[in-house]
């Protein structure tokens, strides 16, 4: 497979005078090929192709959908090598992360198979009519989960596998009977493209109409813009920055026939170390903390920028061991000289803030790359506003040391919303941890003991995501089997002739979902 | 149980000197008791209460809230008469309707108490730790559905118990585990109280703490305005006006934590008469939509407000039956005065509109009284703008005539979304009716054959809801067991220990959820 510079069209590659080269991460130098930059008619003539196939694909059997999937899983498979080999240049991540997020996005694929072959997703419903009840019969009713309509799916800068042309957005809006058009991250247009030909090749493969899969690419924010206002886009899934996601949330809320918007926006994931835990193995903590907050940049949405612990000599010998393990870290390239500007920034200016000393810093590297952070401020000084709150994208943390652990409680129910809080206890930490617990899971999507939250695994009980502004809608998760719900919606069938239902329902289970009867399943 | 003008905050009765008289349907005259107008303060006030009673209530039994809910359908049962008296005089509503909707309510309660025993509506999936696997372990990983947070109920004029104080998004939202912050209709303030006392002794009885429910009334928009913005309401139920739909759902979306909200703002629920069907049956057609139509004045989100029919003899046939009927239909006393007038300006201004011709009109009444109406317009004049296709509300429908059936499907590609759809049809109309599926699916949110769309029936298959405008939110339904998903998240418990997991995530399974284990039921 060859890069061409390329839109994917549909099964057409169109190709646009006004172009833009990728960059290698470590140093800004061009890379081959340069891409077209998608225009306002590019963005329609996908959107409309993506309505044309919708109703046919939506009524394909979810076997049908789930080989797709697992052709898609298995093109990504063959070509691993290549993938690998592009996105290492274009984002700087390290070889083996690169190929088990390659794994991880194969993986994702199929668990959706899985999910479909299972049928449960589709939530089907029959009340069979009672012709004799009194004093009304009742019909037969019959309800089934279907698409919502076209998707649009905006690939994120640190993940060009999992969150990407065909990653976790994609593969369950594909799950649930959604074409997608995919909005290409600017920083990867390469590895973009070489997905976006593995998934329309998975389309061909499958006898599908050609309008399942788009993707599209330019570095203008119009582009985006244009796909949330196109009036056959019913749903978004975005991953990245705050600022961007309010933007397009609203554009998606401002629309004549407003549309879900899925955006996973911003969160600093507290992490607890409670007193006694603390005491029992401060050092153990501040080096995995240090490892959890350095992996990769800290380019994780899950990445722990927030430590709360109570003063004292425990959280001495944690601050040393932290600070040993920092300036032993060594400083990893950004994705993108954007993004390592604005880490650069936000470090300086989190370290001019009042009441924020600077624990150490991790090596320096070349000029892109993220040299770690530590910060430390009062209990007070972190409450006075929400400023010392934000995310600021990369590998950098604040500690906050509280007086006594009811100042924690305090400060925690002043944070936003949250993907993750972790907790490091001992057994005797156990009557705190309970009482921080009902906090904790209002203001988080998934609540950790002991461990770190930057892994994030891939089956039915995760929860990838949280109360705003973590994301825009706590009411999903964009990983896990769950996250199909987020591109379904349900439809009831009264008196409906057999031949008319969709094969979801008819009496025969063609597709032998399973069913509830009556609410008995 | 005595009216007394009170506000319900908690377990406080709570009264204001500004206060405003309900008044009869019939006739605008003021009825017993003044009630008082609820005041900022008392809006916050609710919504602390219900903030602090959150994190107890979600924690209870699945078991005890379903005793909550069937002890307020207990309670309702046993006041019916009183309550019903008040209904009627409140908002000229038949006695029989009245009766009928508070079987209904009562039902609605039950049918999430059996919903909560069942449990599967908390989703609960849980994947074991791995601790052999390589090249890492699998944590333990258990998922669960919690209640999104406090939430706040618009009572609706036109269902003053199945949509109003202790109505549908009520018992969704008890079942979820949310408090209710419910605004009373000021439509029908007498009847809002005696329901909110009624919620409340179950609380109380039920050894609930107080927050779990209060009652708020008074004519002002600031209330409702208030309780949307208030931060410690997580969702929004509403069923009402577009306008006013609109303007709540900006301000939940411009909040600095935006929530969900999930209106139920306007449908005209078109109705197809097949060309065989309506050949076959045109007089039976004819009498009994305008039997549907005029039933309570017409005063139903899922009122039959559009009929489509190919032009000829057997539409002629439908005409004159349907004319007929009308001219024999009693006007029914209208809801409120301020319905009754925009009823009466909707139908002035459809009758001058170019291209629409008036069918026929239902007898004259009182002052108050909804005087039927049937409007005839062409395909061609229903498609040369949006003005054709809005809700009036009340008992007046428009037929379109189409010159062939090509055309009814073009007409309906550019309808709004709908509650319902209908299909009358013969087994010789399937071919045609197959046609129209597709654009129906994505149009509405149930799709019916043979019958009528103003009966919503209460069951686990039932969808009432739909594409905007006919809700803001398609991914739900208002009525049946699924409604509970409004008003709950997804949470993941990561390796948290045993004692610390949520009762229905535990080993010992104390609640007998049915779970899922690794994706197995």
């Amino acid at each position: 497979m060859n890069m061409t510079g390329a839109l994917l069209i549909g099964a057409r590659n169109v190709f646009r005078e006004t172009r833009f080269h990728a960059v290698a991460a470590e140093d800004g130098a061009p890379l081959p090929v340069a891409f077209s930059c998608a225009e306002a008619r590019d963005v329609r003539a996908a959107c409309a192709l993506a309505d044309d196939a919708f109703d046919s694909f939506r009524a394909t059997a979810p076997d049908a959908r789930a080989a797709f999937l697992d052709r898609t899983a298995s093109g990504i498979e063959a070509q691993g090598k290549e993938l690998i080999a592009r996105a290492m240049a274009e984002t700087g991540l390290p070889h083996a992360r690169l190929a088990g997020e390659c794994n991880r996005t194969m993986g994702q694929l199929r668990l959706f198979a899985r999910a479909l072959r299972q049928g449960r997703c589709f939530d089907v419903r029959i009340d069979p009519a009672l012709p004799d009840r009194t004093p009304l019969p009742r019909p037969d009713l019959r309800m089934i989960r279907v698409g919502v309509g076209p998707v649009a799916v905006f690939g994120a800068s640190n993940f060009p596998f999992a969150f990407s042309v065909a990653g976790g957005d994609t593969a369950s809006a594909l799950a649930a009977g959604c074409p997608v058009v995919a909005r290409a991250h600017p920083a990867h247009p390469g590895v973009s493209e070489l997905m976006g030909h593995i998934v329309r090749d998975a389309v061909a493969a499958s006898g599908l109409p050609e309008g399942v899969f788009s993707l599209l690419g330019g570095p203008s924010h119009e582009i985006g813009a244009a796909l949330v206002r196109d009036p056959a886009i019913m749903a978004v899934g975005f991953t990245g920055s705050r600022a961007g996601g309010l933007a397009l949330a609203a554009m998606a809320a401002a629309r004549p026939v407003p549309i879900p918007f899925y955006g996973e926006l911003s969160a600093i994931n507290p992490v607890y170390l409670l007193p006694d835990a603390l005491e029992a193995r401060a050092e153990t903590l501040g080096k995995d903390f240090i490892a959890s907050l350095t992996r990769e940049a800290g380019q994780f949405c899950t990445n722990p920028g927030l430590i709360l612990a109570v003063e004292g000599p425990a959280l001495d010998r944690f601050r040393a061991a932290a600070r040993a393990a920092l300036e032993d870290s060594a400083a990893q390239t950004m994705l993108t000289g954007g993004i390592h500007e604005a880490y650069e920034s936000g470090v300086a200016a989190l370290a001019e803030r009042p009441g924020v000393t600077c624990l150490g810093r991790g090596a320096p590297g070349g000029p892109r790359a993220c040299q770690a952070a530590l910060f430390e401020t009062s209990a007070a000084a972190f409450m006075a506003g929400p400023a010392l709150g934000q995310e600021i994208f990369g590998a950098t943390s604040l500690l906050v040391a509280c007086p006594d652990s009811a100042t924690m409680q305090a400060l925690t129910a002043g944070l936003e919303g949250q993907l993750t809080a972790t907790l490091h206890m001992a057994p005797t930490d156990l009557p705190l941890a309970r009482s921080l617990m009902p906090m904790l899971e209002r203001k988080a999507g998934r609540i950790l003991a002991n461990g770190w939250p930057t892994g994030v695994e891939l089956c039915d009980a995760m929860v990838h995501g949280g109360p705003f502004p973590a994301t825009t809608d706590p009411r999903t998760t964009s990983v896990g089997t769950a996250a199909i719900e987020r591109f379904l919606r349900p439809v009831c069938y009264q008196d409906i002739p057999e031949t008319l239902l969709p094969d979801g329902l008819k009496h025969s289970n063609p597709f032998s979902l399973p069913r509830g009867l009556d609410g008995a399943y």
